[in-house]
């Protein structure tokens, strides 16, 4: 089978971004599942090569389908001055230079040049000195894929997690499980995992409080909303399952109960996957035109130019895309 | 060194108690670090010997002291009927029955005759119906060794949480995060850890909201409560940090940072430990005179009698005991 091409914008260049895709992208791990190609500034691609001492040849092409076996290969976007980069230090021109990486990217997978994207970290400080218009990652890719309201699954092992809710507050969280919301996600998300090639998704809603509330003894979302929901699903045809209580939701679905679970509120779903597996955690954006799989930590920049930055997390975002990419097709 | 004596009441004799209790203490594993002793209807530990085929001799001691190589210690507390007995079914006498090898348990360990009590899992219902006075195991032991409020950790793989509240909702858990109890809640368990031999011990104080809130952005129960709580006991000498943000706290704990994590609700510290490793999730109850530690799972009605039951929780529990029982001495 022909290898899919991975896009991969080389995210900040201050950030660990350029060390974690040079380390990744040489390896034979990855080399032997994937052509990738990373977008980004020459210099800087050349300069973590030396950094992370990967032995490597790089080479520059101007389209993925140019790919060169056993090399690094790179479309430059020649945006950093490099007598001006200072590695590990927050500058406009590495946020400006980090969304341009994005968007070529993004026009990449759009005009199926890339068959997905992986992307390392960017600054969201960086994005906004910068005056990039958008909060983060998922706000770009949102934008230029005119996509209303992607929608972000975690995968780490067996174990996919949607989101009900992500950055409110634990209080508004509680606030915002409602029937409605929950029938409206368990659709969107059911769509999203049939997108990735899981026909006939299942998914278990979690309970929102301590055993699920035990038949309203303490909390009534489960009996108002989350209950109610389901069956609503259930009578359409969803293969939905809860409210299950969390202590025990994660660890069903790793065991290979369901294909995916809906947490409710953000660090439901996040405590699970990182406490699981940290470097493994994959984020994956769905609900998209085009694929996108990114790590799930920051740019690290205290480690950055060290060369010590682990490319786990990186590898792994690059395999989910391998995984996911052929349902795109 | 001479083994510690573990004493086992026999939990619900309709669930799987027996059947996990028997498997536990005649694995060579347990046998090679504990001299364990069942409290319980010695016929009903023959009959679970029979159902799980544990090629063990039986034998009837009074006084752990008697313990006997080999063997299967019990000390009989007859307060079966046997043809009574059916397994799977909730019963009135299976509830008082369950009390009376816990109220045995807690009396020997009180009077140093058992190092520490390892409890397989009972019944809250049959606890009620027979109109014993405690909701559960831990208000039992509360009660029987007059300690006012007994903490509860959790400890899987090097991970150990204390939860400042339980089974109360998430809305009212969020109510009950003041700078207060969290004060007087991590001196409690520092004064527990030391109690188990962890001198100078280490907490980590998770965050309530996203990312800790960041600031204010979402909810501000880490600016106005969690935040002062952790000024002042870190002013009075107190080893801990925070908040952090729930999504790598647990994290940073198994990898050794800290020595045990304050989980604010429920489901926070669950999540992480059950998610982490179901099987291996032990419940250790600490602030009393006595050690005691359990499985954290139900009696299994449905599979009760079937000897299918994992004896992985209850070996878990008996090691538990056994690292923490010497700092009791």
């Amino acid at each position: 089978m022909r290898r899919p091409i991975i896009a991969i914008p080389l995210g900040d260049p201050a950030g660990i971004g350029p060390e974690i895709a040079v380390k990744a992208v040489s390896s034979p791990e990855i080399a032997d599942i994937a052509r990738c190609v990373v977008i980004g500034d020459f210099k800087v691609i050349e300069n973590a090569v030396k950094i992370t001492e990967t032995n490597t040849k790089l080479c520059a092409i101007e389209n993925p389908n140019d790919y060169k076996e056993n090399q690094l290969n790179v479309i430059p976007v020649n945006n950093i001055n490099f007598a001006d980069l200072h590695i590990g230090k927050m500058s406009k021109m590495c946020g400006k230079a980090a969304y341009e990486y994005i968007e070529k990217s993004i026009n990449l997978a759009i005009e199926k040049r890339a068959d997905a994207i992986a992307t390392p970290p960017i600054n969201k400080e960086n994005l906004k000195v910068a005056h990039i218009p958008y909060i983060g990652h998922t706000e770009i890719f949102g934008a230029l894929t005119k996509t209303a309201d992607p929608l972000t699954m975690f995968e780490v092992h067996n174990l996919r997690i949607f989101f009900l809710t992500r950055h409110v507050s634990l209080r508004t969280a509680c606030d915002m499980i409602t029937k409605e919301r929950i029938e409206d996600y368990v659709k969107r998300c059911i769509k999203a995992l049939e997108k990735l090639g899981i026909k006939n998704g299942t998914m278990a809603v979690a309970g929102l409080n301590p055993h699920s509330g035990e038949h309203g003894l303490f909390g009534n979302e489960e009996v108002d909303e989350i209950m109610p929901a389901i069956e609503t699903l259930k009578n359409q045809g969803y293969k939905v399952d809860g409210p299950i209580g969390a202590d025990s939701v994660f660890h069903l679905a790793l065991q290979g109960q369901y294909n995916s679970v809906l947490s409710l509120y953000h660090d439901q779903g996040h405590i699970a996957a990182k406490t699981l597996d940290f470097e493994r955690t994959v984020s994956v954006t769905v609900g998209m035109p085009i694929l996108r799989t990114s790590v799930d930590h920051g740019t690290a920049m205290d480690i950055a130019g060290t060369g010590k930055a682990s490319a786990i997390s990186m590898k792994e975002a690059i395999k989910v895309a391998v995984k996911y990419c052929k349902s795109y097709l």
